[in-house]
């Protein structure tokens, strides 16, 4: 089916209207239609090519909600009109042993990643949620659960998995002390999860002007890193520190705040870190790690925990037509704190080519 | 009581005969004579005050083998004649949490140091094991068990103590994959203690020259990490590796070696580590972690397990006076696989200070 979308069609043109061509559902494929669609950095990385690995034209976007409106004949996990969701994964081997466990995020194959990507059946380009349709094999499509609003679900999807799942891997619950990094997409959401998740939750920040906004988002405390007596008083005193600042950073001055046998893990920036002294690791037994998106069953969990706790991303709506603007201000971290695609604004744009 | 010993007495001099004066002991403190004592790398780093903070004269040595010569009229856990050891600790607050768990080496207060420390009670400066006697409280005085070779057994306590604790926080066990960076005094301690544990156990270095080596020690797997075929088909084929290497290094090309959730803990290098790409962290959940000695008790469970199990370190027997040729060599990493001291040959020095 072909389907209204946006697309990159070069790393220095901004993205316009693109007509893409879905394919017809296989026997174990749901065709949704994409209401809303979450626009994360690595949209942004994807669409410019900064990661190198870009073919163009391409569609981006992977944190879509939307609504069933066929399946395949083998589809038995959903249903015409049921709400769903779509994140960064669409396919993996589904018979290696992290793909056994659930945990197809680290499937030994390399999972497919819903946009830039390869279809495991066809090879082609797998293209993302800045479009009116996609067609997902069902164990990759989630149930949005009911009372979740679907306008502000999407970034649940990346920012909400990303940060989800490393606070469940380091078992945070009640009375954990746990530290994020950035207040971003995805440190926002660490903070909400972190906090519904009965924690005592630091945000880390250079500056003092963003306690304020820590706060508002259920943040109990406020460390300011550059007030050396406040670092020395907090050594040792975290149980999970979330580091989701998305560029090449220092690790040095948190390592020490980590509590005995404690993890420092890294969600936002892919590639190097700065040099990194061993000597408060080996005092204190301390650990660094990284953890990327989750796996599908914990995603289901996590939107399930999102709605009963009635957690959400702050959003702001923006129409698909002023998603270059977006980018310019994701650049300059002027979003509080994630863009949404409202789909129904595609409508009016005018396709360029089939 | 004045005892003989070998002292530095500058950072550029060589050691040379000194006497000594030790604390007679208080109610809870055992006499201990030495017997032999062990040549660690952080000796000879702290006689020629390399970490800066090295007062002279010092007196270094922190893997002691000897028999209790007298008791504190409160020391119950040892008695005159016992074979007993000492490490590199020998105090720590004995009232915080990790002391409480058994993890003085994790004292919140910071542990004694058996060199370069300051005594809990006088505030003197603590004077480690390169020498005829030695006076410690007897909560951490180890109990040599019987079998154990008195003459190898000093390397145990330090070089055995920092590679048996990350062995045991990570559970390894029979079957279990580990992977030992650097074959020095801590690697080749790593190597036995892991076989000893029935891990398999793979030895990673730079140049194929070690696999003999590596072999004889017990290794069941020798990988050359600049044979990029064999480190690309050993990608995530790794539950725990022990980085050895005592200067600072790069620790991407293993970290890829991982399996999912695994662990590359550093008991080497005190210091900087090369910039570290986060890549390979999040896509399998890798984990770095530093470990530093051990607790006590677990202490006391290595030197328990090493009789059980008949693990002693490879020794090289030298006198006292061959100390500075010893250093040397031991910087050229010509030794196999450590430095024991016998102190029998301390009675033939003539000390030159009082």
């Amino acid at each position: 089916m072909k389907t209204q979308a946006y697309a990159a069609t070069a790393a220095d043109k901004p993205l316009g209207p693109y007509i893409l061509e879905r394919r017809a559902p296989r026997f174990n494929d749901v065709a949704i239609e994409i209401l809303y669609c979450g626009v994360c950095h690595s949209d942004l990385h994807t669409a410019r090519n900064d990661w190198g690995w870009t073919n163009y034209p391409i569609v981006v976007g992977h944190e879509m909600v939307g609504k069933v409106i066929a399946v395949g004949s083998g589809v038995s996990r959903h249903k015409v009109g049921d709400h769903v969701a779509v994140g960064t994964m669409v396919d993996s081997c589904q018979h290696c042993d992290q793909c056994h466990k659930g945990e197809e995020q680290l499937c030994r194959e390399g999972n497919t990643q819903t946009f830039a990507g390869a279809d495991r059946i066809t090879g082609e380009p797998t293209m993302g949620g800045y479009a009116k349709h996609i067609v997902v094999r069902e164990e990759f499509v989630l149930k949005v659960p009911a009372g979740l609003d679907l306008a502000k679900a999407g970034p649940l999807l990346c920012a909400g998995a990303t940060t989800y799942s490393p606070l469940r891997t380091w078992n945070v619950g009640p009375g954990s002390r746990v530290g994020v990094i950035g207040m971003g997409g995805l440190g926002h959401m660490a903070i909400k999860l972190a906090v519904a998740m009965g924690a005592r939750v630091t945000v880390l920040s250079r500056s003092p002007a963003k306690e304020a906004d820590a706060t508002s988002l259920g943040a109990d405390a406020f460390l300011v890193t550059s007030d050396t007596a406040a670092m020395a008083q907090a050594t040792s005193s975290f149980d999970l520190i979330i580091d989701t600042v998305p560029t090449q950073h220092d690790l040095n001055p948190y390592i020490p705040l980590l509590d005995v046998d404690a993890t420092l893990c890294v969600v936002g920036q892919i590639g190097p870190l700065d040099e990194l002294n061993s000597l408060p690791l080996l005092l204190g037994r301390r650990r660094v790690a990284g953890s990327a998106i989750a796996g599908v069953a914990e995603t289901q969990e996590m939107l399930d925990f999102c709605a009963r706790k009635n957690v959400l991303p702050e959003v702001e709506m923006i129409r698909m037509d002023q998603i270059n603007e977006a980018y310019e201000r994701l650049e300059r971290s002027d979003v509080r704190y994630r863009f949404v695609i409202d789909m129904a604004s595609l409508g009016q744009a005018e396709p360029v080519a089939a």
